[in-house]
């Protein structure tokens, strides 16, 4: 038997036959194309299927189960609760997909589909707990408890990226101040670097961006800071401060077997993991006993798909 | 049959004797002498729970199990892994009981106990996932998932009170800076007070303090708020502001189905609760969703005994 595993972005959907390895065997994507009717888009989550299906000789009989993993909310009977930016809200998923394939459909947010794909096939492997950070243009958050999806009661737990780390601080785009994502994204390096600039224009960073701020990426400052520029050392050294902080409200909070980072900054590598390691007992309360590990993802784009096909088999 | 409930604290030992509609039907106490020798207070444990029991005309052959809840952290062996204001550090106080009492016992945190009993007995009974919040002198935390208590993978999760809220903030005994007991303990209301009367020494917080800010604590300062003080009310609003700014971290991150506010703060009452409940949706992200209940504990002084008792219930 198969899984099938939907990874729904604004910009693409990508579909993978997944086997009982959680490997992706087979895969077809087409464009998302948000401002369709939600039909049209579930019909093509469909066809995709059909054509990775194919790929390997395979039909539905083969399939066990269908897993989706939105940009979004979703409840336990596979309804989107919303979905920003696809426009989607209270979306009959389940109903719409099982037009296609007659196959139990499961729906749930994309970060914890990653939390989900790290905790069996990637590097929480093996963790009966673990929460996981994607630290790309926003922050997003995924728990595992017991090998299996914490969504809260009412579909909307695990936006970590909107817990208040620093109250009155900068202003969010969900209206609040002060949210971890503020400091923790892509976005807050770039806005620590652009503030940083301001008094060193002749920095490596603004070497990089080619004398222009609005050219700063995060990649770019962490590449700077890799090569000792004191302007891009001392951002990172900003930036990985309020990660350990991060960290340490997760651990005082919950105390998983590990704390997974994955997301673009993500792929700094071991110079991020690193450096925030290293912080972490900064802010921890039980500085002499065990804690949660801290550790990167390590399935990156495939995380998607193989964890929206585990939405089945971790029911 | 019976549950034995102890409540461990640094002053007293409390133990209840508690039926299986998690009422407290027996109870002796003794003081805790903290300084002895731990194998003298857990014997004291056992003194009690005889006492309490032959109270009822009942032997140990009618216990079913003994639940210990302490001011610190225990492993799933029964092991106390440290409690500060005792000064244990790896206590075998599961076998240390069942020398006396040769039962199943089970040990506990105290606030996680307390959330327990709430879950069985009080405010959050039906929940199936509940978080607590004590908000005494510092501000204590216990999670429920799916009915029971979450201790975290190394025992020392739901330190709530040690997660940032205001990073760089206000220093904590914890060698930390911004821990959220420093804006949301009983001890944080006495801060902003004595902050706030410098500047108004003759404010009803001042006279009911005999014009000793020494003398001011929580309780007079939220009277002086409920009797509509512009001093009182500001404090009491930078606190409820803070509180809320609690609630939503819990709701952002684990969306229960309630968070019980408990401890000394909490017995401020309807005043406190609605105050909050106005404020969380000026904090949480989906305002128009639904989201988690915010409700008073009901149990108080008993919520520890009958906590502990529910420690064996609940495995």
């Amino acid at each position: 038997m198969v899984y099938i595993g939907v990874d729904l972005g604004g910009t693409n959907i990508a579909v993978g036959v997944v086997n009982e390895k959680w490997e992706v065997v087979a895969q077809a994507s087409t464009k998302t194309l948000a401002s369709r009717p939600y039909q049209e888009i579930i019909r093509d989550m469909a066809v995709c299927a059909d054509k990775a299906l194919s790929q390997l000789g395979l039909t539905h009989n083969d399939v066990n189960s269908i897993g989706v993993g939105i940009p979004g909310a979703a409840d336990e009977e596979g309804n989107v609760i919303f979905c920003t930016n696809l426009g989607w809200k209270d979306i009959p998923l389940r109903t719409e997909l099982q037009k296609y394939i007659n196959k139990p459909v499961y729906v749930g947010n994309d970060a914890t589909v990653a939390a989900l794909a790290e905790s069996y096939a990637g590097v929480s492997a093996g963790c009966s707990s673990s929460i996981f950070l994607t630290l790309g243009t926003g922050v997003g958050g995924g728990i595992i408890i017991n090998g299996k999806p914490w969504n809260g009661v009412h579909g909307v737990a695990s936006e970590l990226g909107h817990t208040i780390l620093v109250a009155g601080g900068e202003p969010c785009s969900c209206g609040n101040r002060g949210c971890l994502e503020r400091y923790t994204s892509a976005t807050a390096i770039i806005r620590m670097a652009k503030e940083a600039v301001k008094e060193n224009p002749d920095c490596a960073i603004m070497k990089k961006a080619g004398g222009n701020p609005d050219r700063i990426n995060a990649k770019l400052v962490i590449d700077a800071a890799k090569e000792k520029d004191p302007v891009g050392m001392k951002v990172f050294d900003q930036y990985t401060d309020y990660l350990a902080m991060a960290c340490n409200n997760i651990i005082q909070f919950m105390d998983p077997d590990m704390v997974v980072l994955g997301g673009g900054v993500s792929y700094a590598g071991d110079f991020l993991v690193e450096a925030v390691r290293a912080k972490v007992p900064n802010y921890i309360l039980n500085k002499t006993l065990p804690y949660s590990r801290i550790e990167l993802a390590t399935l990156r784009n495939e995380a998607g798909i193989i964890g929206a096909a585990l939405l089945g088999a971790a029911q």
